[in-house]
């Protein structure tokens, strides 16, 4: 609970218009897009370090929660104010500082969209390759503490793989700057990267430095329809086998593919069990190669292969592939989407077994994601009104991460463990690496005010 | 100090074989690449991870210091048996456990030689970028501890980027997981990367998964000649703020390139103040593609470039650039070599700098290094005998800190800080960063037995 003293304190550090404890904003900012509910006391929107860094001391002095919030867009209940107290929104904090052609960098505050940030670098030819769904509208501030991945990570990597450098407070309120402004450096601990993904649980990220790369010149897309799953997850592995390496192989499937095709108006293949929508980049003459090669080792499986003709198709095709995230609501009240990984030559494994779990428990299971990196979402459609079908769903669950743990695999992928996957830590992770976690937690957060009950569950 | 007792037990772990204690044993294992000595109490060569945990949980109940130790080629003292103790070597653990084609990675035991495995990758068509220059000789293991770079890090980055899950022993004995095998992973804190580059002194990695790329088809070399290094150092500016990336941009001063030369028998330009070695790769054409176009870039600034008319002639380019290190010492009895980053469009800047402070001090100051990451190895030369050179080459090396840290640049790119850099730890960090790091270490390592005095003095 926040007294009466703290919100006075709060409203002397940023001002009057930018704290907030009227219904109307307790409640827009108690979710993320989970559509988990939590019951702050307070929004307080700071305008600068100088000012996280008050409220963070005054937060541990008086041992107040204080949550860490971009947009809103998480998959995980990271942003989700679950133990009330301070929700500590970015939204002032929204500017492109700089971006430097001369060393491929930029510097951007926490709150700048995704998606805005991206336009403008690939304005000056430059190209930032981190693109996850909610790109639109999610912050690089929430990216860099999820570690956010995306279409794009197959060749690319992941948010992780662009932040060389950080400005954060503690939770004591001191001024931390973590890595380099250069292309090395390896002086102490990567601090950096373990703030990276830290799913805003170790200190407040103030300030983010970003490794740019050249823009590719072209993009090639081309998409194939598979008779079931199974053929799909062939050409993914026979892909990865090869010398060649797509930006993006996004799989759909057959569920997820009707869906998503009556949602965007797409017309499919009589016979589409499965799909892939791939794309290359670079030269135009290397992109043009590489989609080629690709084209025809997945043609082996496919019972078509198409290559998008111009720009307009390319879009409509990832209309199709975007579109199945909210399409999936047609089947059914409510889905419970998981985020798995499994070693890319054992999709169709995990494809199989999930089949199985799904026949098990009589629900559906509906899949789609990141087939070159592994990474499927798996959405066990539900009913949370209807007790036995929730009950089901939560055993699916298990099921789900006991199949892709026993095939190499995570039981996260990019979403992060937040309040969803906390429960679950135990099946990916001993006691033994849980407790050092814990204990890397207390050393940065003793009080344990910054994101309680987040990637571990509370005692 | 290590008691009669505790070898005793060392030796039941180990078997006599894989224990020495005499005093050929004892010199061989006491120096790195550094020449700094140490004195280390016992050799303990493990077998396996089993042996490496009952050793550190034997040395954390009796507090005596651990020195992991892969081939003994760092520079910065980081496997240096400062402190006496238990050199525990990984010469018997060096198994490539597995090289996976179909999802591009692989396994290794800590002991691997780097050049090794490179070897065995690029046989099955697949490749492991990071090249330290001591590939020849330097362990896989040794390359994590301290996160090594090399010629390639321009394209491809350096060994974290490739690390994406470990094995590793606490000082506790307690055998831990990390990361994932998977290409995405987000399961808790990022403990694989802290590893990295933690020099020895968190954990003992037992086993190292490793992320593949498809081997490069084709790789182009050239080389340029410049007036002087002010050139050379534009030149790489204008190639960074190109839309290439070659995939090393190796640069020599003007003293660099004559030692070199008359060590490798090369014949230079006579107005040669300046080089620059650099390859592109990929396919045939886009690796043409760009080294045509950097060419262009890159002759602007110079007094001629040359594409190597074949393998035979890149190989003695090569060998000129790879001398350099050696025949500094035909310049001075001893260097100082330091591995300082500057932001890449500021090499120039950093160059002109350097040869300041060669003047204010009256030390011949050479450099070398990998230009197009700003990373530039200063070697100071001096004469340790020389009580006044030597306390110059000291005030020196604190000026060239200053310079790179006021270019926003970095202490330490690819060498670690280990025994040498410890003193300068204040300069780039802060008060509060440090505590934080110590405060890290204490977490792990609460006894501090695992390579104490690297990267913090002793206090």
């Amino acid at each position: 609970m926040v007294s009466k003293e703290i919100t006075e304190i709060l409203e002397a550090v940023v001002g009057p218009d930018n704290i907030a404890f009227d219904t109307a904003a307790l409640t827009a900012y108690a979710y993320d897009a989970t559509r988990l509910k939590g019951k702050p006391d307070v929004v307080v929107r700071p305008g600068s370090e100088e000012e996280v860094s008050k409220i963070m001391l005054l937060a541990t002095r008086y041992g107040v929660p204080v949550v860490p919030r971009g947009a809103g867009s998480g998959l995980s209940g990271g942003a989700v104010p679950s133990m009330g107290g301070i929700v500590l929104s970015f939204e002032r904090m929204a500017r492109i500082i700089s971006i430097d052609t001369g060393t491929r960098t930029a510097a951007v505050q926490p709150g700048v969209v995704t998606g805005v940030f991206q336009k403008a670098v690939e304005d000056v030819g430059l190209f930032y390759p981190p693109d996850p769904g909610s790109l639109a509208y999610c912050t690089l501030g929430g990216n860099v503490a999820e570690n956010a991945g995306g279409m794009r990570a197959l060749k690319y990597g992941v948010t992780r793989d662009y932040v060389i450098g950080l400005r954060a407070v503690l939770p004591s309120g001191e001024v931390i700057r973590t890595g380099v402004r250069t292309a090395k450096g390896v002086v102490g601990y990567d601090i950096t990267r373990l703030l990276v993904g830290s799913e805003g649980t170790l200190a407040v990220i103030t300030e983010i430095t970003l490794k740019l790369v050249p823009k590719p010149e072209k993009v090639f897309t081309m998409t194939a329809f598979f008779r079931d799953s199974a053929d799909a997850g062939r050409a993914v592995a026979a892909v990865m086998a090869s010398p060649y390496t797509p930006r993006c192989m996004e799989f759909l499937d057959s569920e997820a593919l009707k869906a998503g095709a009556v949602h965007s108006g797409f017309n499919l293949p009589d016979t589409a069990g499965g799909f892939l929508l791939i794309e290359t980049d670079g030269s135009e003459t290397e992109a043009k190669r590489q989609i080629e090669a690709i084209s025809g080792l997945v043609g082996q499986y496919a019972i078509n292969t198409r290559m998008a003709a111009d720009e307009a198709e390319a879009q409509s095709l990832w209309k199709l592939r975007r579109s199945t995230s909210q399409a999936l609501f047609t089947l059914a009240p409510d889905k419970v989407n998981e985020d798995t990984v499994v070693p890319v030559d054992k999709v169709s494994d995990a494809l199989a077994g999930f089949g199985e779990i799904s026949a098990k428990y009589g629900l559906k299971i509906v899949c789609f994601g990141h087939a070159g990196d592994g990474n499927i979402h798996v959405n066990i459609m539900t009913d949370k009104k209807d007790p036995v079908k929730k009950a089901k769903a939560g055993e699916a669950v298990a099921d789900v991460f006991r199949l892709v743990l026993s095939l190499g695999g995570t039981i996260s992928g990019e979403h992060g463990v937040g309040l969803t996957k906390a429960p679950y830590l135990g099946m990916e992770l001993s006691e033994c690496e849980i407790a050092l976690l814990k204990k890397i937690k207390k050393t940065f957060d003793p009080a344990d005010i910054l994101n309680p009950g987040k990637i571990f569950c509370l005692e």
